[in-house]
């Protein structure tokens, strides 16, 4: 197909820019609204506009459907494009890794891909410089299905350089696969917290109506700028209406749907407050925020596996790693089948840390003879830890714990708040 | 320890046998109940009974607090020994397999440990007797993290042969454990149920007050004889109260709690119905009972794996199967790190299905690139089945499907009703 003009070139006549309110014409149907800016990985034959009820649209220019365009006002000179600066109000970091949060729509393949700039996330939702001064930075640009280890200790040395330049907090805006691994991970190799640090993402990217970004961006900010809590926390809805936001507690979070909006649930404990229209409350006590300086300690051992048990696994199923987290059945159990590789892998050194897959609830291995067969062979019980944490913590225990003793005792006593300590 | 008299003597001397009311001495505290059959496993020298009041109580014979022991009342007769049968009442067989429901303490360990017969549970719980007949059959004594694969077989046999022999309904005490994978597998295994199959466990033992065995036994077995459905279902309670019980479809429920009596959920659909004060209601339609005879297809693959993605997993920690479900993050994602090893295994023949770790929401891969990446590389989205259920099916479909083709359409259609159409 070629056309009798492309969109680029359309834009190009009329000297369109980012943020300029444009008057879009197809097929004798009229939009306004101002123009989103041009992604990479976009169609460059798609046009996306926000119209002023907030919803973006996208449309394609086409032989069949020619667009045509129209400047209506030009976006207010170059200082709406530096992110403005009041020295009467706080300063926090925004720290990208990418996610839906920060996402665009690829129309050519209908697939959504990461965006390349945090400060285009800021402008996104402009009311965030009615509350702070703003600094931005990128850390990466990755799905969080590709966030690792690696990543986690490099953003640990991030956030502590923001809060130790002065931000008084940070924000991760982060994919939602794995934030609860990295919030985790994050409330560990974290000390002395001087600002909150808040991990936030987004369900619904923020081309579509029902996007969560805006305000869930929105409520970190306001809690980044002027929260007390020296703790890492994740912000996400806390409702699948837009009623209010949840803050929870970064190693105890977990979540639990793929699609909605308040998909992220406090596991065996409620969330620590919440957010709504502007005002935090709190539900729970919190670790305030120290002097500083903030330290960081981000040492883990990456030779970890966290394994799901099942009918019919077999003991050669349960790998050889320096640590494993097991996801038992119930109040923690295995089959009896693959104790013996169990009792093979703890005498041969490995740490084995048990979970439930129930997801809710507290591991006991107490309570039958299972579980206390697997207390005999040394598997350690998580408590009340979700999966992942016990996972993260693990790994984390054993590059701090020299001997058996010691990453016991690191995995049964409180490092960061993250054992809660009645379950529902 | 030696005592002057020891306890199976003194019941001995006394004549008093299982279900003779007695009174029992100790420390100047009399105690009048119902004789608790002995267990193997349990201390000789530990007496239990029944109060009045429903609770058990446990009292240990010891030189310092010696039981004396008093035969009240005899129970009457044998015939109460024997399953009373009334001709113009259903009757319904019951299965054990073990588990909490059939459990014992053990008050030598303080552990737990199956009972021995399934006539002992349905004589527990009396008003039973009042709904239908009862044919008791012991199929295993066990824990149900030790019920395997092989167990789903034999007990789908057992199911066909005590339907196609007479029976309205099969009710099958099973522990709470992998009680969702065999109601799952058996789902899969039979054809042309001829009458309700109802698994039913608890949460809290016999001799515990809170128990919930009785009313869950109590109510599956009301629906095994009132009941038109013609599924497998899980019937525990609905709630933390004893207020009422829900019946879940088989292959769409998970216990999602490690110890509240409401641990089982429906996940991604309500549940069928529930049973309030002997009230059957439903909430959902259902395949009804066919004329049969009930036929049995439990033909599986058993090397298959369920594995769970996590931050950080190497391309090696997925193992070399036949078949593999993943539990992917958020709506079905693994890092593009392990990528490489997911499309060498397809291409050497493992089927690959991917399900979501969220547990809750359906699986939709083709939102981000990482998802398309995934479906280009041949795995197969399970949608809203929950990795459990995918897991078993899978196993059924491998052997069933006799190409790639063959086994992808199995995996993606309805062959139980596993498939819950609409998320939460």
């Amino acid at each position: 197909m070629t056309l009798s003009s492309t969109l680029q070139e359309k834009l190009k006549k009329i000297n369109a820019e980012p943020g300029d309110t444009i008057s879009i014409t197809i097929n004798d149907k009229t939009f306004t609204g101002l123009l989103m800016p041009h992604h990479q990985f976009s169609d460059p034959e798609i046009i996306i506009i926000k119209l002023d009820n907030g919803y973006n649209i996208g449309l394609r220019n086409t032989e069949q459907s020619t667009i045509e365009l129209l400047t209506k006002r030009r976006k207010q000179g170059k200082k709406q494009q530096t992110i403005p600066f009041d020295k009467n109000k706080p300063t926090i970091d925004i720290i990208g890794t990418g996610g839906t949060i920060a996402c665009y729509i690829d129309y050519r393949t209908g697939a959504v891909h990461p965006a390349t700039s945090s400060e285009d996330l800021a402008f996104s939702v402009p009311e965030i410089f009615e509350i702070c001064n703003v600094k931005t930075e990128v850390a990466y640009q990755l799905l969080s299905e590709n966030i690792q280890p690696e990543h986690w200790q490099h953003l640990a040395e991030k956030v502590a350089n923001a809060l130790n330049n002065g931000a008084k907090g940070v924000v991760i805006p982060h994919g939602t696969d794995t934030m609860g691994y990295t919030a985790a991970a994050l409330s560990f190799m974290l000390e002395d917290l001087s600002g909150p640090v808040i991990l936030v993402g987004a369900q619904r990217s923020s081309d579509r109506p029902s996007s969560d970004a805006a305000q869930n961006l929105l409520d970190a900010v306001r809690l980044a700028a002027e929260g007390d809590i020296g703790e890492v926390v994740v912000l996400m809805h806390a409702e699948s209406s837009d009623t209010k936001t949840a803050i929870h507690r970064g190693n105890c979070v977990r979540k639990v749907h793929t699609s909605r909006r308040d998909a992220f649930k406090s596991i065996n404990t409620p969330p620590l407050g919440y957010i709504e229209k502007g005002k935090i409350t709190w539900e729970k006590s919190y670790k305030k925020i120290s002097k500083g300086p903030v330290s960081v300690d981000s040492a883990i051992e990456t030779d970890v596996g966290l394994i799901y048990i099942y009918p019919g696994m077999k003991p050669e199923d349960i790998p050889d790693k320096k640590g494993l987290v097991l996801m038992g059945t119930g109040l923690g159990h295995t089959s009896s089948t693959i104790l013996p590789r169990i009792t093979e892998l703890t005498k041969n050194g490995t740490t084995i840390v048990m979970t439930s897959q129930c997801i809710y609830g507290r591991v006991n291995m107490n309570v039958y003879s299972t579980g206390r067969d697997l207390l005999k062979a040394g598997v350690i019980s998580a408590a009340t830890m979700i999966p992942e944490t016990a996972y993260v913590k693990l790994m984390w225990a054993l590059a701090h714990g020299k001997t058996k003793e010691q990453i016991e005792i690191l995995m049964t006593t409180y490092i960061s708040n993250e054992l809660p300590e009645k379950t529902k």
